[in-house]
């Protein structure tokens, strides 16, 4: 007889978006008939940006010619993209960040969810609430996050993003190891300037602590005084790991390329206190588990890092920032609140007293056919939330704010 | 202060191809001259087939235009390439797998190492030696291997694979849960016929084990009475998972995309006798920490599985395996002998007395300027055996050979 991971047994439901998903199909099913506008997963609409058409169309060309074919590519990425993302992302901003400090990979998503393999399976974990799933059904299926008893998991120290803090979370009232962090925010749309960031940073330090900061949002800050890296920050070279994604910088969420940053000079302990780099970690759990990126993507993946790319990108993200404040403003118009919205594509909206967030999931998408994501999938202080997205094609925006007009409080 | 996960720690020295690759920048660096003929990594060097390449145009393309553009692919894989691979891997042999039964990936070697996340890490492990170097390094860094001692990790069940046995392993004497095998073989080109697969499929099925079938190279079989997928044995569909590739198949090892069959008639228990069901438990872990393959990379993919992409592959495979059959009978010509070469693009050479793996290693690299793969970095039994492929362009192929006739036994 063969056993389980009974740790699989302790995750809560499906996976948040993937229930979002089976609940649109089946109401579609139904309703054949009515358009459903997505304002939920928040994926993008957009086209990928000529200039990474380009770099895609080269690449495919290369990979049909004995010269030019590329075979395995390199676990931590080809050294064309590390270079310039250290040169655009990085040393543009005075930041110092080497090429052999970025890792190329498929997604922020899957490199949030494997991170947590380099680390004791004892380690305390600090985790914002509302968040994004994957940073505590990972460390739940690895067991790293106890039992779930009243809505949440009982190794887990919460972080409440609230309302009542701004959305901005005090730091932990005990010992933690790992502190998840991800701004501009994914769900509500906050983004922390650089001394709510730099305040982490000292504390990470000060308790030795690391901190998993997820910065797949950067590309949507506009405002000064607004860290894009946590690098930024003096002293985060020895207690953070970024996580980058051009999923929402570039459109590549069908595409998938994204890159981790962990410093040289980041290190862990065994028991007995011998030190280990965690750049020299996490290159051996990427040679021996992961085969690199597929060339014709990191091809594409470069160019948004060029002076055309960046000036298509740029474009296409305030065309969402624009739909996010007409989303705003729509929703301000119907007499609710929001938070988010700037510097984010994500409008987190205060639900109505006496609705759960799946209800009123249920209610936009049944009356509407407007479809969100209920802030409760985001942890239990989502509850009261809902998030709605910049990510659609304008007309949408337009027509599923018309639709919401008619929403009474 | 922050642990790390101690079991990275007994990792045997670094991942086998990232060693090789490590060697061989060091002479080269030393040797800038010299000409160095890789036939160590197992990389394919003919180009992807026309037909991939105009899949994947028409994709790039989509991916440009506003109508056609694809975000977020489906975790499990778009249902045009499950639909395919169903009917021409399995349909066509007359094998029952449907599409919901397979999941498409970025490798086979991403799926061999995270599978093992399922299993309880008290599961008892059957891995052959020598062997692929992942399924031991997965599961090492998972705590499922025991420690390292007299060059065997503890909890590990052993099959060893040698002359004697013809590199057919006989069946565990002790119960285990979780057995690997790969068929045909990597590293020893070894391929097995139906009856010595169905004494596997029969072994799983008498002592509730559960076989993690790797079969990457089945499309070198050539022979007949060679099965190409485990399914093709009576009764696996309850005891077995397969993962298939691209990589050698289609030229995909920089292009990554695999997929993986998880029967839905497979179930593990947890401790209190509940059942659940592997197909639906991958999804979780798919879902959780994977976000699907580029759309891109999956068109191209699926062109594989037409007609003229079929043509188009079988001729590559058959140039690689011709190239084998030169390595072979030039290993011959100089006294050594080998085994493989047929049904699979591996040809294992036994080595002369004397020398360990890694010495004959160096001592190919720099005499001959021809890199192989050492025996003993696939495990204990692995040594006194040396990999040779059949991957590269003819005339470095001859090349290698011509050099070799000057070895010396």
């Amino acid at each position: 007889m063969v056993y389980i991971n009974e740790n699989f047994t302790k995750l809560q439901g499906s996976y948040l978006f993937a229930e979002v998903s089976k609940r649109v199909k089946e109401y579609q099913q139904k309703n054949p008939s009515k358009k459903i506008i997505r304002l939920g997963i928040g994926d993008v609409t957009e086209p990928l940006p000529p200039s990474v058409i380009k770099g895609l169309e080269k690449a495919v060309y290369e990979m049909g010619e004995k010269e030019t074919f590329q075979g395995y590519p390199p676990y931590e990425g080809y050294d064309f993209l590390r270079n310039i993302v250290a040169k655009v992302d990085f040393e543009s901003r005075g930041v110092q960040i080497s090429p052999e400090e970025i890792f190329i990979s498929t997604g922020a998503k899957e490199d949030t969810a494997n991170i947590q393999e380099l680390f004791s399976i004892n380690s305390r974990l600090a985790i914002p609430d509302p968040v994004y799933p994957v940073y505590v059904d990972s460390n739940v299926m690895a067991g790293r996050a106890g039992d779930f008893k009243d809505g949440r998991y009982d190794r887990v120290v919460y972080l409440p993003c609230t309302i009542d803090n701004n959305f901005s979370p005090a730091l932990p009232g005990e010992k933690v190891d790992l502190i998840y962090l991800c701004f501009p925010n994914n769900p509500t749309g906050k983004a922390l300037r650089r001394e709510e960031l730099k305040k982490w940073v000292d504390y990470a330090r000060e308790n030795g602590a690391i901190i998993l900061f997820d910065a797949a949002y950067e590309a949507y800050i506009r405002e000064e005084d607004i860290p894009h890296s946590i690098f930024e920050i003096e002293g985060a070279r020895e207690v953070a790991i970024e996580f980058r994604s051009l999923s929402k910088t570039a459109g590549f969420t069908g595409t998938r390329c994204s890159y981790t940053i962990i410093p040289k000079s980041l290190v862990a302990f065994d028991k007995r206190g011998n030190k280990y780099g965690l750049n020299s970690l996490w290159l051996r759990r990427q040679s021996t588990k992961f085969n690199g990126v597929a060339y014709i993507i990191q091809k594409g993946a470069y160019q948004v890092f060029t002076e055309a790319g960046r000036r298509e990108i740029k474009k296409i993200i305030d065309y969402y920032l624009e739909n996010a404040k007409i989303i705003g403003n729509g929703i301000k118009s119907i007499g609710l609140s929001y938070s988010g919205g700037i510097n984010s594509p994500y409008v987190w909206v205060k639900i109505p007293e006496g609705l759960t967030s799946w209800q009123f999931f249920d209610e936009l998408l049944e009356k509407y056919q407007v479809v969100g994501t209920p802030g409760a999938g985001f942890g239990k202080c989502g509850e009261g939330y809902f998030r709605l997205t910049g990510f659609g094609k304008r007309e949408d925006i337009l027509e599923a704010v018309e639709r919401l007009s008619k929403f009474k409080v």
